[in-house]
This record gives C-alpha cells, sequence and structure tokens, in this order.
C-alpha cells in the first residue's frame, strides 16, 4: 500500500519527536511491505520566520494532497512574551482545524503497569485504565457570537450546535467503540441546558442502528468526580467542544505523563494526529524529549488507514520498551534512553520482530 | 448575642445530620453566652407530603426573618422514580435560592492528616490542602436565554455576565482571602470567552482596591488538571457558575469524603449553610451517616455572624476527634461512632474544654 503523508514538524522538540515517529512509520512500511511518501512542510514560527504567515499555502495545500497528516508541535516563547505579535504560531493550528474541517479530537488515554507510581492518583485507581475522549471540535460555546457592551456592563457567549455537528462525531465515536469495550457515554449537563438536551436527543436516536453499544449519560460536574474516583468505569466518551476540552485535560494528568498521550483530529478532508505535549522550547535539540506520544499518534494515523495490525505493532513496541523500564528522564525510568535511542529502538522492535 | 436560626432539616438523613449541627450550636451557646433561637421550617419532599409545596411559604418567611439559614439536605427516591411527578424535591432548593438571592456557594475543601488514605489521589498531593471556591450562583448559562428549532436542528445556550454579578462576588472573595493566605485564582476561560474577559476586566479593577491580595489567572482546562497534580497551590479560586459547579465537584472528591464537606450560599438577603452530601435515604435513621459536614456548616454559619472564635471551636473538635481516629463507619475509622454519639461528643468538646 502507498501512502502519501503531510509531516508537519513545527517548532521546539516538534521536529525530533516527529522524527522518531518517522523511523517508526518507515520500519512498518518495511516490515508490511508499504510505501509512506513524505511531505515535509512548515507550520508555527518556524514558518512565520520563514514566510510571515503560521500556515503558509503551500502547507495547507501538502496537507489537502495527503492522505493524513503528522503533526509535532507548535509555540514560541519570542511570540508568547511579545504582546504586539500580530501573528502568533498557535493561529497556524486554528487555520489548520478550519482548513481542513477537523471536526473531532479523540485523546485516549492509556495507563502501563510500570508507570503508575508518575500518576498523582493513588495506583489502585488508575491500574488498567484505558479511556478515549471525542471531543466535537467545531461548534459549541468557543465559536458562538459573542459581546461586549462598549461600556463593559455586561458581555455574553452563545452556545450554539446543530444536528449535523453532533451526528458525526456521534457515529465516529460509536465506530469507534465497536473496537473497544462497546461502550459509549455522553457527556452534557442535560438537566440545565437546551443544547444538552439536543445532544441527548440526536446521541439516543442515533443509538439505535448501534444496538451492539451500551449508551449511557453523565453530568458534566459528576464527570469530572468520576474520572478522579473511578476512571476505570470509561470506555469511549462522547463530549462537546468545551466540556471536552475540561475533561480531556483532567484526563490527561491521570496518566502521570503527557509525554505519553497521543491525539487525533478527525477531518472532513485529511485528519491530523499530534502528541498532546506542547513544543517544549526550553528541551529542544537536548536529546531528552520523550517521542512516545508522537509515536503513538503515528500508531493513530494508521488506524485511521484501517492498517490496525501495523498500528497494534507500534503500540506493543512502546509497551515493550516502557516494562523493561526504558525511558526518557521525565519518566525516572531504570534505564534512561534519549530521543534518538527510543526511536531507534522502537524501529528497531518493529523491523526485526524475535 | 441572640441569633435566630431557620433550620430546614429536608429530607433523608437531613433531620439527623442537622440535629447534631444544632447540638454544636447549643454548645457553643453555653460556652461563649450567646442565644440561638431555632426556627424548624419544611423543605423538600417532607414540605411536599405535608402541603404540596416543595417551599411552602411559611418556610421562606421563617428564612427572611432569619439571621441565617442552616439546611440539612433535599431529595427522595419516590420522586426521582417518578417522570410524571409535576413538583420535586429540589425546586425547593431552587426558590429557596432565588427567594434569598443566594448569589455566591463557597465550599472549602480542607484535608485531615489521618484521612488522606481515603483521597484517591497519592498522600503527598493531598496533605495540607486547605483551598475554597467561590462559585457564582445567579448569571452564566445556567440561567441565560435558551431555546431549541422545533425540528431539532439546533440549540443554544446564551452565557451572560453583568459586571454588578462580577463585582459582589468578587469582593466577598477578596474579603474572605484576606482570613486566609492572600491569594485569589480567578478561573476562567479568557483566551476565548467573550464573558470571561469581562470577569477578567472587572476582577483586576476591583482588585487594586486590595493590595494585600495577590491575585492570579488561571484557564478552566488547566485548572480541572491542576486541581489533581498540584491541589496545594490554591488559596480562593473565584469562577463563574458552570465552571464552579464542575471545578467544585472534581475538588470534592480530593478531600476522600463527601461526609465532612461544608458549604456557604451567601444571599443578598440571608445566608444559607448546608453539607454538601445529598439526602441519602437508604442511610436514613441507621444512625450511620457523617454529621461532621453539617456540623462545619454550622461553624460557616457561626463565621457569617462574625462570630470567629466560635466557628474555631467548633472546627478544632471536629479535627481532635478525628486525630483520635474516631468517625463514622464510612471512613472506616479506628474507633466507630454513631451519628448521635459524634454529635453528643462534639457538644460535649466544645461545652467543657480540657
Ligand atoms: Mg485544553
Ligand atoms: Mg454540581
Amino acid at each position: 500500500m502507498k501512502k502519501k503523508i503531510a509531516v508537519l514538524p513545527g517548532d521546539g522538540i516538534g521536529p525530533e519527536v516527529t522524527w522518531q515517529a518517522i523511523k517508526a512509520l518507515d520500519a512498518v512500511g518495511d516490515r508490511f511491505d508499504h510505501y509512506f511518501e513524505y511531505c515535509f512542510a512548515d507550520v508555527g514560527a518556524t514558518a512565520i520566520d520563514k514566510t510571515g504567515s503560521p500556515l503558509p499555502d503551500l502547507t495547507l495545500e501538502a496537507c489537502m494532497n495527503a492522505d493524513a497528516v503528522l503533526f509535532g508541535a507548535i509555540g514560541d516563547p519570542k511570540y508568547d512574551n511579545d504582546p504586539n505579535a500580530k501573528v502568533r504560531p498557535e493561529q497556524g493550528l486554528l487555520a489548520l482545524r478550519k482548513g481542513l474541517g477537523l471536526y473531532a479530537n479523540i485523546r485516549p488515554v492509556t495507563t502501563y503497569s510500570n508507570l503508575l507510581h508518575l500518576s498523582p492518583l493513588k495506583e489502585n485507581k488508575v491500574k488498567d485504565v484505558d479511556l478515549v475522549i471525542f471531543r466535537e471540535l467545531t461548534g459549541g460555546i468557543y465559536f458562538g457570537e459573542k459581546g461586549r457592551a462598549e461600556d463593559n456592563s455586561s458581555a455574553f457567549d452563545t452556545c450554539l450546535y446543530k444536528r449535523e455537528e453532533i451526528e458525526r462525531i456521534t457515529h465516529l465515536s460509536f465506530q469507534h467503540a465497536r473496537q473497544r469495550r462497546k461502550k459509549v457515554t455522553l457527556v452534557d449537563k442535560a438537566n440545565v441546558l437546551e443544547n444538552s438536551r439536543l445532544w441527548r436527543h440526536v446521541v439516543q436516536e442515533l443509538s439505535t442502528g448501534y444496538p451492539d453499544i451500551e449508551l449511557d449519560y453523565m453530568f458534566v460536574d459528576n464527570a469530572a468526580m468520576q474520572l478522579i474516583q473511578w476512571p476505570k468505569q470509561f470506555d469511549v466518551v462522547l463530549t462537546s467542544n468545551m466540556f471536552g476540552d475540561i475533561l480531556s485535560d483532567e484526563a490527561s494528568v491521570i496518566a502521570g505523563s503527557m509525554g505519553l498521550l497521543p491525539s487525533a483530529s478527525i477531518g472532513l478532508h485529511t485528519s491530523m494526529f499530534e502528541p498532546i505535549h506542547g513544543s517544549y522550547p526550553q528541551a529542544a535539540g537536548s536529546d531528552i524529549a520523550n517521542p512516545m506520544a508522537a509515536i503513538l499518534s503515528a500508531a493513530m494515523l494508521l488506524d485511521s488507514l484501517e492498517l490496525f495490525e501495523e498500528a497494534k505493532v507500534i503500540r506493543a513496541a512502546v509497551t515493550t520498551l516502557l516494562e523493561k523500564g526504558i525511558g526518557t528522564p521525565e519518566l525516572s525510568p531504570r534505564i534512561t534512553y534519549g530521543t534518538t535511542q527510543i526511536g531507534d529502538t522502537i524501529a528497531h522492535m518493529i523491523a526485526e520482530p524475535d
């Protein structure tokens, strides 16, 4: 199989972790006889420096022509510290979301038995946690009509949802649940919010098409508690944009390290895959950044191309490495490897299974 | 000092825990030479059974005439299981909020050194946590204009804030911070929401009147993470209605037991004090419910009457009891006491300090 992948390494540690993900993809290609053609393109601060734009036209074009987008990280302190900067690296990500029609952000939270000590939760709470959050990405209060009175006497934001926006992510989440433990939890605030009631209405209606999937409902305030008290109960969590923002960030810390968490953003056009961690510029070039989140993002990319077996092989390699006590410094591992060494080892494990 | 207290025991375990709080108040009265006059009134399912209304006029009148309201809990399964019930116990609470103009919900989260094992967080994370959340209670998206298209093609909710709504709770939280570690964290989503920007504008403006208080800002998604990763950093958290709903529930579980957490709702007219736990009808009448949250709510009530020393004495008695390993069954204590025995012991400790 031949696939085109647009690679947007971005800023800070983005390039070095993305490079390790490419090694993993190439190893998969060798072993399973696929050919991945990469088209590298600039985004973020790197792109501003070269072209003045955080998302040059050529980059968007490369993404539109690709089967999938592998994304690194974005952000540079020289723009954060300049409140007058008219162009910001982060605008590149927003422009990409819009350009590719990214409508669902998918964030799995998996735990590894010998990293449980890194979690702020007690080990018996996090052991065997394996959940995934589906966050709607185009609608809701972040994009609704908003305004402020000139005299600052009041301000408002509108949370609007259209049926289609709810439908497409609902189908996606139910289909995904079929490959997992077959349970979807819709998180909303239907006891108070009208848009939540529409979510319940639409999700319940569509759920009749998935009789093999169990559907339950949870209010967002309760979900914020349950994620800490009993995270194991969750399989697929389906929710709106803002609730997903809050809950996926909350859920990300229970795994103990951001360096292990991948994500996917599903697009109407092309989908994008990226680690949830930032560009972490202080660590750039020091060969200490954990590339596992980027490598696991490549596994999600393979899933999206329906290369499920190939994705599994990547995940198994990461798990094996962690079980051997190998990791980058932030995991306080038994055996410390650098960024490159992790990437090389995983590529080797994929290419030459013993 | 003579004070009138309206007592609304409510449903389930409400009456039995409220009764222990009254014992504590009476012991305070004896020791400090105050006289608390109680006016008992019905609310919730109990009130529906007697009068047909979850908040009878006489009850609201009693609250309006009192210096403070001591509230138990509300809710009965016979109404939960009847979707056609026109009147629900919970409506009593909403009617009270409106009648008394309750505009700020205050929820302290305190931890006790020998109950750290009950928390889902690791002990080093929760040890010495001492924070309080100020949640705005009258505005925001829960009360804004909302609607749904007849064909269910879309639905919306509006999040509106007026300057006055932000001002009054801001003053309250800054004044409260003066009695604590002098730090206020405003939690919002000012990078996206216009009403959050108004919050920042107003809070920053008012903060100049409190030069002794440190003010910082945090986005709500980050706050949801920080509450788990490093809850000790928080002193006073100030936030809007919905964010407060989510974060105060999230924060409530880190203490390890709901049975220990009191709350205050500050009113334009009269203020109300209640445990955060529910009516827990399965436990009613079994003398196993933990009355400490109700007793600590009475301490918050005394604070509101500026009887600070008296409030301290109640809190010290609860702490001493817990340090001795004494508690109700859900705490798995070294020495198990029943509801009444806890109340009697605390009253005794208040009245006759050794
Ligand atoms: Mg976020
Ligand atoms: Mg709540």
